[in-house]
């Protein structure tokens, strides 16, 4: 997927982007590929979806906002999948339910995937001759199927680890690391910028405008919070003491019977956990990962401090070259960089409530609903994980979801 | 299906059996037919079950009853199975959670199909060998098969209803009658016996002992209340008028905004309803069906009348020779028999609670879980409907739902 | 209150509803006597109501169906407690949720008592000149009163139990008794008549019409199950055995943790229980009470019996002197009776589902509401608990409550 | 209450705390007086508490974390009263369930006063010779009685609103202004300092460390948003546009169906709202009122602007002297300052999510709980009400609720 990389500069040429749609489509279909159709369309919770609706909902994108207003003559094949396949945005003419996504058994498997192809030769098509204006969509269209694909993963792993057998869901063992001690790196008290700077590559509307933030100074670790420290954390008590906790967070404790983190359990006296590979024992020294912010926050309490926000995060991770776990030089590479981690590992929560940048206007229309009206008891949560792909990564990138969300790649950086 | 019919009577045979196992499995297969490994995945609300899982439920009742236990060298394929497709049965070793069963993506369909053709070989094997008391397992085997025929047919209805295009399950057109007056037939007080005889073919237990009871003198009426009828009912403001309904009914109507059966809608001032065959305009003189009890009961409040008891149905029905829709003389045939839709039409819920008839007793073991522990909260309905296979009908079948259930095909009998 | 005792004939002169009427009303003061303003306004659960309320409510049925449309020139004094005061008649002008009776701060207890105050002296200066069809009226509103005079006594119970400090609510200690051994006592086969026979005193509506009922040989226990006999059936893991529970109840026992009857609690290795005295140890010898109905079927299903019928309770009842436990000589008099405890120490659930006697009929208008509309999903309890008025204690007499209700004085009688 | 205003310098002397405690638990009992026992009982939702428990509660923190530890020879009178009246301290014994205050009827109203009246005067005898730690202690527990003076008001409105009869609270007509027209402030770019100085007064520990900040240049409104205002976004249909709300808003409004602002009605063609005086016609010119941050937003996106940072607010509000609605000068002055409206009319919704400050420092020990540990997924307000005690209003108070809240006296600043 090299090629998105290259988006990221000021101009994607119409050829950039045919190549970058033609990866991530067939990417798409590449996850979806070991899932019969039975697996593709349970949906687990609420907030998860189907892996068959993820693929209908991404070609449904660039079917509203590009084919069907810009291509001239196009006609929609199945008019009801406007209805359908919409995921949120009011300004349509209405939505499924998101917690009934379940039930869509039409169209099948084959039937969407045949809605695939049809919208993909169609955008091919289009593309070569698309204005700069709608290429601009295409590209929102592209790496609005990327967060897909992050989510196609997070819930077919929810979604097999709640069935009842637990099924894996690929067979995907990473080498083992080990975890190099932490280290704590000072940054200075002053103005920075953050924010996505306008006109260099891709950036979702929430990164935007970069502007001036004041910092107090700071340390940020040198790497993530690994199992075996947050095993030394459950082990102290932590699921027990509420002083440690905030409020909401130990009502959840309570009344979830939370004590482990997500995808934990314990088999006669050791700890394993559900992998995208089906269960394994722990690994210590890799990041601990599925803690929700209550989790985290209670962690970085007990550890005697702070879950960093997102302007430190950035601050820091933009004087960081985009390094992650496929590199071969491997996860930990102190000599390279004060921080290692930062990207494609966790997804690490942040203490900032997810909110508008100064200076933040939602676009006009229908896709000013993409992110601006989420901006609400969501927390950021910054890097990327081993499930984001990978061209998709950068240091002003805002993930959010609310405190107690658990089944996204989520972990723990601690500031000071 | 006339070889069920045949049970009917004090000994069936191993071969009889043998040709009734075949014949109900071939028809359950058929049920589902019309359906994608997707249309059989789905469970639209807790009560009702997959499709899929009705398949290997039905599968799992031999399996575990029959075979597992009295087979020689007997080995389940799948293990995991015997909790899988584990209905309700607490003394087993666990089942998932009834609201859980669309979570079954795996096993998929064809595995479960082909885990139906392996237990059949072996049912088809064991049969012509096995004993008087194994043959009683077999046959409970086949009625409860056949149980969940119906609940094949409801579920999947109430699943692609729930579904956001409604598709149709299949093309099922029937032809129309018209609904002869009503006319009320007197029944005279005394003692009088129902339940089912022992020794005069198969009944479930809750059918038994036959007893005596005794009825004050009564008039049931000749035929079900009418979908005409009920609109009378409805255009009368019967969903307006607390006085009509019972307590919890009233509540249940506010709750759920009740105005119409389930399955109904307003198009363009004209009433359709929603069938196996999808949309069509609500056929006048067709029996009112999908009403919950208190429903029924509120427009024999409206009606100046009441239910009958579960007696006074049996007691009429008994007289009656087992006739249902699927007679060539057709539905209403006035000089035969003095009640017309007895069978097969709508089940007709009765004011009577679902109780213990006296003298009845569990069974021992684990089918004693089979009918007796839900005696409680239920209401009796009486009849068979139009998806109850035909050789499952017999005027001391008890069904029995709660109050405020409308997805079975339940309609109204009055009494007075 | 010897008086109301004396209206279970013919003719109630109007002296003596009188009579009667300044007795039970003085009585229900009495109940409130020993609590505070707040005591009286607290609601614990939905299904309780406040003291307050029901000194209020109980006034209110005679202002709403006497006074105000029968005494000429009556005059409402305050015209808002027709709504304010209505319990649950939806054919007057509304009424305010049941759940939300513990906010009528207003009016307070003293305007409540000057209403009180007001009503009865209209009532008394009314009642000599009433026509036999309103002292009919008069006789219903003083049963009326006497029902609630009981739940004022089980609300409060539940009430001081739910507030932090469980302070008791009057010191009121009984005389211990043994239990004598339990025996059986046979009841033929045959027509038996139960019910209320018109004429011969008063009756609520639900207890007539008198009727035949046709009932199997039986056996019927001489004494209640005994705390000491429910503590066997708890230390034999009753509560952990789902094949001794109905469906429902097992599903109850798992969401509300329950395993032991209502207000009980271990100390120490040692058993108590909470009652109108506060807490104290469980007294082996008396009959268990506050269990639901679950945990008396599955009490039964332990002990090899069953819970009796209703009719067949009533039929054992009719044939024994009204005895309870405040005859002088004592509460088990075996030689006087076959069954002891059958009136005034515990009510006992029967198996029979709440459902109107054959030939039936609600009263026209809006009394018709008082006992029909909740003939659904209830449990009928026979006898009268140590909190009911020994007046109004009768064989013929049905108290009904769902199957999960606890907080009523109920207990078990097993028959065979 | 000039009093406690001298507090906000270095050094309160004991002195001057004696008085502002003896004024302050003045006044409390000022705000319980027009209610009965019963009115103070009353619990209409979770979030909101019964002013008896107010007053015991304010009473309890005095005694549990000054007299009990510090008081040498001190004796809890009720030693029940620890855990009984505490709110929500985890590292104490326990507490009730906050939703279960309404249930606290022991001990009586007559009791709390005494239980205030003892406390007062071993407060009153201990504090001439306490140390300056201990005064800070007792500074704290006057600013938290103050808060909870605001609550006493805030829930008794909703407590009484909430009864059927919904009475007023008190008779409290304020005179009409006309409001002024809405003027926009310029505030230029640059660093900023915002948070309360150590060493000038007394504050939350939420409000410091002083801190600097970046702000974009701005404008803030010179009033708050009118009713006449939010009826015009009402009349455009404000609450049917999707677009303008927030996801979790508009969930809200379909869930609550929500339409106009809590404690307002229609009334034949008329806006009426209800009031601590009771029902009154809406006032065009007042401070719309009790809307939720959810309202306040969507209606800030309707006007094409926004709601202020409170970063904007408190630099705005730090130039302008604390004036409020009560000074002779009258509520709108234009001549004094930019912005009117800043202290004492509504509480201003900020976009601001609760978070500690840079530095920020939780207590160690129970005190610890006071603030930290609700800083998630609630918003900031700045300013003051009406209800709150005029002396707690200052720059850098910080208010913080749920964005759903309503029941607080909330309402709208716009800034762009």
């Amino acid at each position: 997927m090299a090629t998105i990389a290259r988006l990221n500069q000021q101009s994607a040429t119409a050829e950039q982007l045919l190549r970058a749609f033609t990866s991530v489509r067939r990417q798409t279909g590449a996850l979806a590929a070991p899932l019969s159709a039975e697996d593709q369309l349970i949906q687990s919770m609420p907030e998860a979806s189907p892996t068959k609706w993820h693929l209908a909902h991404t070609t449904w994108f660039f079917e509203t906002f590009i084919l069907a207003p810009h291509l001239k003559g196009y006609k929609r094949q199945h008019p009801e999948f406007e209805y359908l396949f919409n995921s949120y945005y009011k300004q349509l003419r209405g939505h499924p339910l998101r917690s009934r996504r379940g039930l869509i058994s039409r169209p099948d498997l084959n039937e969407v995937m045949a809605y695939r192809k049809q919208v993909d030769e169609a955008m091919l098509a289009f593309l070569p001759d698309a204005s700069a204006e709608l290429l601009e969509l295409v590209e929102l269209g592209i790496n609005h199927e990327q967060q897909h694909q992050e989510l196609i993963v997070t819930d077919i792993k929810h979604a097999l680890w709640s069935s009842p057998l637990q099924p894996a869901y690929i067979d995907a063992r990473t080498p083992k690391h080990s975890a190099p001690p932490l280290r704590w790196k000072n940054w200075a008290e002053g103005v920075y910028e953050i924010g996505h700077a306008a006109g260099s590559g891709f950036a979702f509307d929430n990164e935007e405008p970069r502007h001036k933030v004041y910092l107090q100074p700071y340390q940020l670790a040198s790497r993530c919070v690994t199992n075996r420290e947050y095993l030394e954390f459950m082990n102290d008590g932590g699921y027990q003491h509420a002083e440690l906790w905030l409020s909401d967070g130990w009502d959840r404790v309570a009344a979830n019977s939370w004590s482990v983190p997500l995808y934990w359990q314990e088999r006669e006296g050791e700890w394993w956990n559900y992998s995208a590979s089906g269960w394994r024992p722990v690994e210590p020294d890799e990041p601990v990962c599925h803690v929700s912010y209550y989790e985290a926050d209670a962690y970085a309490q007990w550890a005697g401090a702070r879950l960093p926000t997102e302007a430190e995060w950035e601050v820091a991770a933009s004087s960081e070259p985009v390094r992650g776990r496929l590199l071969e030089s491997g996860r930990f590479h102190p000599a390279a960089a004060d921080h290692s981690q930062m990207f494609g590992d966790v997804w690490e929560w942040t203490s900032s409530a997810y909110s508008a940048y100064p200076g933040y206007r939602r676009a006009k229309g229908v896709l000013g609903e993409y992110n601006g009206k989420f901006m609400c008891n969501q927390l950021v949560l910054r890097g990327g994980s081993c499930a984001t792909p990978e061209a998709h990564i950068r240091a002003s990138y805002r993930n959010f979801f609310p405190a107690l969300s658990r089944w996204q790649f989520s972990g723990i950086r601690l500031a000071k």
